[in-house]
């Protein structure tokens, strides 16, 4: 199986080796959906760059896609494009809640499978200090959310309910299901 | 405050920076405690730490000793010798919960603080085929328990209760609290 990660995400390129199949990495271009009932918004936005890095990919490769939304009372929290959008948005975190949904999309020549994670974070209190030196450290930027569970943001948990490299931006075991699935039919 | 860190861990390293304090890093040789009650016997290493740390560090230098431990039914494990003894370990921690248990011990001109911090992670069920694939990859080397939570490790993830960045290596909202004691007394 010729395997295919079509995303930008330094995250997912360093998860994604667990599989344990070597696989290249293109970026393809495409308008993403953002807004709608989030678990149909990750849904189609995995299946969007799927679809586009196929394209790309050309044929016999089998490519995966892959988006990750950070949902606080059903909105979706985009990245924060400044120090105060980024303060703003811990606080809004901070002693509750929230979730993290993912959707895979996986196509090649055996067909197509898709899936959606779901995993529950819970933020504890945050001080106004300790959202200041957070924001110092510059860790926010490019993450949905805001946030980095597997950085200085591991400090800011209280708790997580479900699989946590979804948290980091890919939900490695539906992945592997997903790809083991096509590997197999 | 002159901060010295007393740990050879590359983790506590890359978290301590959160603080927004200029820290060094030494490694004092110690002679761990390895039995007793998890709880003591981190409290007991990150003391010796930190006194060792102290000596090397002379005076006017506030010194962080940090141990961690990870407890599955009252026992302690240790790092995995080689990939039998991992495989051994993700089979026994996969499907349950276990705890991280972590002391702090902060000595300066100031003073003296201590504290322990207790993280319950959720392994979910795994299969052989993703326990080998998990030990192929060595991240679980020179770790703790045999996984590393912010690697690889993520994926075998199902809960967390409790401070993240303890089963990390460094409890930080604990660092934060003790030192910024020692900072105002």
């Amino acid at each position: 199986m010729k395997l295919v990660l079509a995303s930008s995400s330094p995250r997912r390129r360093e998860l994604l080796p667990l599989l344990g199949l070597p696989f290249e990495v293109i970026e393809p271009e495409v308008e993403e959906l953002t807004t709608g009932d989030p678990r149909e918004v990750v849904a189609a936005n995995a299946e969007l760059k799927a679809r586009a890095g196929a394209g790309l990919a050309g044929p016999g490769a089998t490519v995966l896609g892959a988006d990750t939304d950070v949902v606080l009372n059903g909105l979706v929290l985009g990245k924060p494009a400044d120090e105060a959008e980024a303060r703003a948005r811990l606080r809004s975190l901070a002693g509750r809640d929230h979730e993290v949904h993912s959707g895979v999309y996986v196509v090649g020549p055996a067909g197509a499978r898709s899936g959606t994670e779901a995993t529950t974070v819970g933020f504890r209190r945050l001080g106004d200090d300790e959202i200041d030196a957070y924001v110092a450290t510059g860790e926010w930027r490019g993450r949905a959310g805001g946030y980095a569970v597997q950085g200085y943001g591991s400090s800011l948990i209280a708790s997580v309910d479900g699989d946590l490299s979804n948290v980091i931006g890919l939900p490695l075991p539906l992945v592997a299901r997903l790809v083991g699935d096509l590997q197999t039919s």
